[in-house]
C-alpha cells in the first residue's frame, strides 16, 4: 500500500453562515485532507500541532479513519489554533473573525521515520518554511509532491513560497491566487507562467465554479456538482486537494490521464464536504454515496458528439 | 432540410473593451445567432427590423452565410436599433453608455408564410409581447421553441414575460437572471422554480464559467473552453443560443442527450465569437476550426474513472 504524507493544521474553527453557526468545533486542513484521502487504499499519515485543549475524541476520530496521528504533536499548556470566520449571503466570500495561532506558531513539523519514503506528499497550506522543512526530510524522492498555499503567504512570504513553489509537482490554488501569483488574469496564461515557477501541473480551484488542471498546453476541467443547497463551503478546498492526492497515492499512477480523474475524485469529495457544518458529513460519508456520485458527475459531463 | 426560424435584433454596437473600442459596427441578438446557427445543415430566416442607415453589405453577408433576410423589414426614413457599451476590466461586467431603441420601438414581426411552420423557433432577446406575436402567428406547432432573455423584461414587463415563457420548451438566461427570475440562489433551486413557469429545458448560462441544462431531476454541463485572451464578450449568449438551436434543428432531435450536445456546441461556437470585436470572428469561421475545438472540449471534460 502507497503511503500519503500530509502536513497541515490540525484546529478549531467557529463557522457562521446564513443557514446557522457553529462553536468551536474540528477544522483544519490537514484535518479535512486525511478525512477525504481515507476513502482510498492508502497508508496516511498527518504531520502538525495541536494544544493541551484539543479533545481527544477528535484523534480518535482520525484514528478510526486509518490515519497515523503519531506525528500530530500535542504540545503541554499549549492551546491549539483557531479560526472563526463568518460567510456572506453567497457563500462565496468571508470575513476572517478570528485568527489565534497559538501552538502553530513555532511548529517544527517532524516526519515520522516510517513516512520519509512516502510515495505522495501533500503539502497543505502552512508558512512555506514549514512545508519545505518537510520536503527537507524525505530521504526517498516522492512520485508526486502536491502544495496548497494562499494569498496571504504571496503577501507576507513571497520569497519562501517562491523556493518552496520550485521543488513541487503540483500546486493547487484558487483562480484570485493564480492572478496574484502570476500578475496574469487569462488563467490559461497564468498556468503558463506559474508552470515556469517549477510545478508542472497547476490545479485552479475556482468553488462553486469547478476546477482546472494544465499540464502544458493540455488542460482538463472538474465541475462542482450542481447542488440543492452548500451548507458550509469551509474545508472544500482541502477535501479537494485531499481526494485529488489520495487517488494519485492510491492508484500511484502519475499520468495526466490519471490526474483528470483525480480532480474529479476531488471535486466528488468537495461536494459532500459542503453538505453540512465543518467535518460533519465527511465523518459519515459512505463508500457508496461515493460512486453513486461518481455516476452523477459522468451523467453531468460526459457527451457524445459524432465530429463530422 | 429542417427550418431554424430566428427573431431578434439586428443592429449597430458600438463597444469598449480594455483591447480598444469600435465605432458603430454590426450587433444584435439576431445576427450572432443566425451566424452562429448557420454552422449548420438548416434553412434558416431572421425576423427583424433595421433603419434605412442600415448597410446594405450587412445583409449582404448575411445572405452570404445562406441566412433568408426577405424578413428583415427595412423601414424608411427610419434608424437602426444602436447599442453602446463598455467592459471593465475583467470582461465580466460592463456599463451600457447609450441605447436608441430607434424603428425598434414599434417592432411589429411579421413572420415569413414559408417559415411558419419551422420546426425550431429561436425568440432572441426582445420585448415579450414581440416574442409572444411570433408564437401566434406559427401554423404548425414547432418541435422546439427556445426563449433567449434578460432582466431588464423581468424589471419591466414580467407579466408578459412570464406568459410567453409558459409557451416555449427551453429557456436560456444567465445565473443572475435564474436568481431573480425565480427567487432562489442555488441554480437547482431556481431551474426547478423555473420548470413550473413551463420550459422543461432550462439553460443557465454563467460565461467563463460555463453553461447548465437543467431537465428534472437531470443535469449536464458544457463548460467554456479556457482561452488566453477573451477579447470582446458581446454576442456571446446569442453565438450560444445559435449553436444550441442550430444543432438541434440539424438533427431534429429533442432528446436531453442531444441537448448535451448542442449545448456543448453552443459554448464552442461562443468560445470563437469572443476572440475578435463584435462579429468578426464568426465571419470567417470554417468548419474545420470547429470540428478541432469540438476535440480540444472533449479532450477537457471526458475521463474513464473505473467505478469500483
Amino acid at each position: 500500500m502507497n503511503k500519503l504524507l500530509i502536513v497541515g493544521t490540525v484546529a478549531f474553527d467557529a463557522i457562521e453562515t446564513p443557514f446557522g453557526k457553529t462553536d468551536k468545533i474540528l477544522g483544519g486542513a490537514a484535518t479535512f485532507i486525511g478525512l477525504s484521502a481515507s476513502h482510498f487504499n492508502v497508508k496516511s499519515a498527518i504531520v502538525s500541532v495541536v494544544g493541551e485543549d484539543f479533545p481527544q475524541e477528535y484523534l480518535d476520530l482520525l484514528t478510526s479513519k486509518g490515519i497515523d496521528i503519531s506525528a500530530i504533536e500535542i504540545v503541554k499548556g499549549g492551546k491549539t489554533f483557531f479560526w472563526a470566520g463568518k460567510y456572506h449571503n453567497d457563500l462565496n466570500s468571508r470575513d476572517t473573525l478570528v485568527t489565534e495561532l497559538n501552538v502553530l506558531a513555532d511548529f517544527q513539523p517532524k516526519v515520522p521515520q516510517n513516512f520519509k519514503d512516502a510515495e505522495v506528499v501533500m503539502l497543505g497550506n502552512l508558512h512555506p518554511l514549514v512545508q519545505t522543512s518537510v520536503l527537507d526530510q524525505m530521504t526517498t524522492n516522492p512520485k508526486l509532491v502536491v502544495l496548497d498555499t494562499m494569498n496571504f503567504w504571496m503577501d507576507c512570504a513571497l520569497p519562501e513560497l517562491l523556493d518552496v513553489i520550485k521543488r513541487v509537482d503540483v500546486i493547487t490554488i484558487n483562480d484570485e491566487e493564480a492572478r496574484q501569483l502570476s500578475g496574469e488574469y487569462s488563467l490559461v496564461k497564468a498556468a503558463a507562467k506559474i508552470h515556469t515557477m517549477g510545478p508542472k501541473y497547476v490545479v485552479i480551484k475556482k468553488g462553486e465554479h469547478g476546477a482546472l488542471i494544465f499540464h502544458g498546453k493540455e488542460v482538463f476541467f472538474a465541475p462542482a456538482l450542481p447542488l440543492e443547497e452548500v451548507f458550509d463551503p469551509t474545508g472544500a478546498g482541502d477535501t479537494f486537494a485531499g481526494g485529488f492526492s489520495g487517488y494519485i497515492a492510491q492508484s500511484e499512477n502519475v499520468s495526466f490521464d490519471n490526474m483528470k480523474n483525480a480532480i474529479i475524485y476531488g471535486s466528488n469529495l468537495a461536494s459532500f464536504c459542503v453538505e453540512k457544518f465543518g467535518t460533519k458529513r465527511m465523518e459519515t460519508l459512505e463508500k457508496d454515496e461515493v460512486i453513486a456520485r461518481l455516476k452523477q458527475f459522468r451523467a453531468l459531463t460526459q457527451f457524445d458528439i459524432a465530429l463530422q
